[in-house]
């Protein structure tokens, strides 16, 4: 495991499945300088990758962090043939457990002993997917978050076999892609994001089903509200302050009791029927079909980029992410103007 | 109720109640021109309303929409002496349904006829508060966030009493506000926004009880992750996208199964024991105890600022609410250079 803990920059990484995520790790790597090759049997591979790659050297170039020398990037025709000689491959398959383990199987037999090894799993288990592996101590899972070449948070998740030097790579290999990895310690299922979202989406179907709120309704809600809030300070701080010179126990005390009240579904999940499955859809189309997907990335990336420049100017939160590449990347492009 | 639908600007505002929430209604309103009479039995009143005003002016000024000529701001004595001759009537008194009763009792005795009354209630019902007063049509919540005087969005949910043009005056008062008021069509515990968030603060508290994450590791999932995401697209649009060509079915179908997973803490609450308080508020203290409640905020304003005029510069969501009181505002401010 000797030059798995090695600190410098990769020269080159593998990605194994380029849908949306996959194709995001490819475009940040080469953005950062590393050469990217990258397999998936699908047919569009190629189209996709480029598009998205597309997308984040405008985002980047936005950000005024775009490189002055792209890493390459070769599409494979095999698993072997991508993850032969690399230090670090990104496994970004469908989210199916036997899926996982058979291509897993295919890159260890193919990768150099020294490789790490990650998952992009959003919340399959570490020890479940290593179990099979001859090498498992360098499996961990890197869960990120789409889009992948502008959020800078990646879960790192370690399964009983994998070693702590695995771990310690891993986190230094994402701070140089300009991430912010986080450790998530206790394996559980759907990490620490997931459970978060998950509930949230539980609730929102609800309401959807019950007839409450469209999809467009919960979204401003989010949007014009409490969202504006996560992108910069999470929950506990915000509570903090609502506080106020109380605190946060003066917050539980006030707000606490309300988790006895009836106030969401607590207790099981609506069926996705196909009736609530089209009112979804129909009432998504209402709210953004005047817009293609690919004209809403663009929307979404550029504030992203505006929000993340903001939080530069502050010095604070993903802000620092920014100003953290910004010292470290042979640049090509200065900021764009506001 | 003839002047409720009337379309104008109001000359005088009451709040009843002036903690941190009536403190920024006050502010808000005040730096919208209109003049406010605020009542809260507290010792702290007059120190807190100061505050909170001085932290919204700065803001304003930051977004360059602060007014040539703010409101005048004057400390009652009394409910009766705040309400006798305003048009609208904001009561944001501690969330005890008896209380709310009472003190809604009290606003009806001295308010003219023609009055809205509007209660901050993050969740109670308004056919419930309603239901011993004379003349429950004019009566609605107008629930808001935190910071009042920056978040423009605003539920507004009738209860079974409240006429159609109290709802249509209260979306106009508080566009007036310069805010995104939503209208919640159905009337539950917890309108929208209150259950997702109760969601949201039930799994977290979860993560902190079982140990899985502290609340800056929790914090740090959100704002380096999802959040960036919801403070300019909600859940569905970004889920939308995240399905690709496929679009939002394609994503469910991807997605939906696991709702079936073991993915959260479906079926109960944790107890809010000594134990669990303290270690929240351990953690709370370890992650920002260096800085004060008003440092915090300060921190949390700017923040808000920068992100809402960095959406404002992209003709979008939350921005488009500055955009609009830029347009309306007497001002005597320009944007801060950034």
């Amino acid at each position: 495991m000797g030059s798995v803990t090695n600190m410098r920059q990769p020269e080159r990484v593998a990605i194994i499945g380029a849908g949306v995520i996959g194709a995001a790790w490819a475009a940040r790597w080469m953005l950062r300088g590393s050469d990217v090759r990258v397999y998936d049997p699908g047919l569009e591979t190629e189209r996709v990758v480029t598009e998205v790659t597309a997308n984040a050297r405008h985002s980047w170039e936005r950000m005024g962090v775009a490189p002055l020398k792209e890493g390459s990037l070769t599409f494979a025709q095999s698993i072997g043939e991508t993850a032969n000689d690399v230090s670090l491959i990104q496994e970004s398959v469908p989210e199916d457990v036997a899926l996982k383990k058979k291509v897993l199987g295919q890159i260890e037999e193919a990768a150099p002993k020294s490789a790490l090894i990650a998952s992009s799993t959003s919340g399959l288990l570490p020890s479940e997917l290593q179990e099979d592996m001859v090498n498992p101590e360098r499996f961990l899972v890197g869960h990120p978050f789409n889009p992948v070449y502008l959020l800078p948070m990646v879960e790192v998740v370690g399964g009983q076999s994998t070693s702590a030097d695995s771990i310690s790579s891993a986190m230094h290999f994402y701070e140089i892609a300009g991430m912010k990895p986080l450790e998530v310690r206790v394996e559980i299922d759907a990490f620490i994001a997931d459970r978060l979202l998950e509930a949230v989406w539980r609730e929102a179907l609800w309401l959807v089903d019950d007839g409450v709120a469209t999809t467009q309704e919960i979204d401003d809600v989010i949007r014009f509200g409490f969202g504006l809030r996560w992108a910069q300070m999470g929950l506990f701080e915000n509570y903090r302050i609502a506080g106020g010179e109380g605190g946060i126990k003066h917050f539980i005390q006030q707000f606490g009791p309300s988790l006895e009240w009836p106030w969401s579904k607590l207790t099981d999940t609506p069926d996705l029927t196909h009736e609530l499955v089209e009112r979804i859809s129909a009432q998504s189309d209402e709210q953004s079909g005047h817009l293609t997907v690919r004209q809403l990335e663009r929307i979404r990336d550029n504030n992203l980029v505006d929000i993340l420049l903001a939080l530069e100017g502050n010095s604070w939160g993903a802000g620092e992410t920014v100003a953290g590449l910004r010292d470290t990347q042979s640049r090509s492009a200065t900021p764009q103007e506001k």
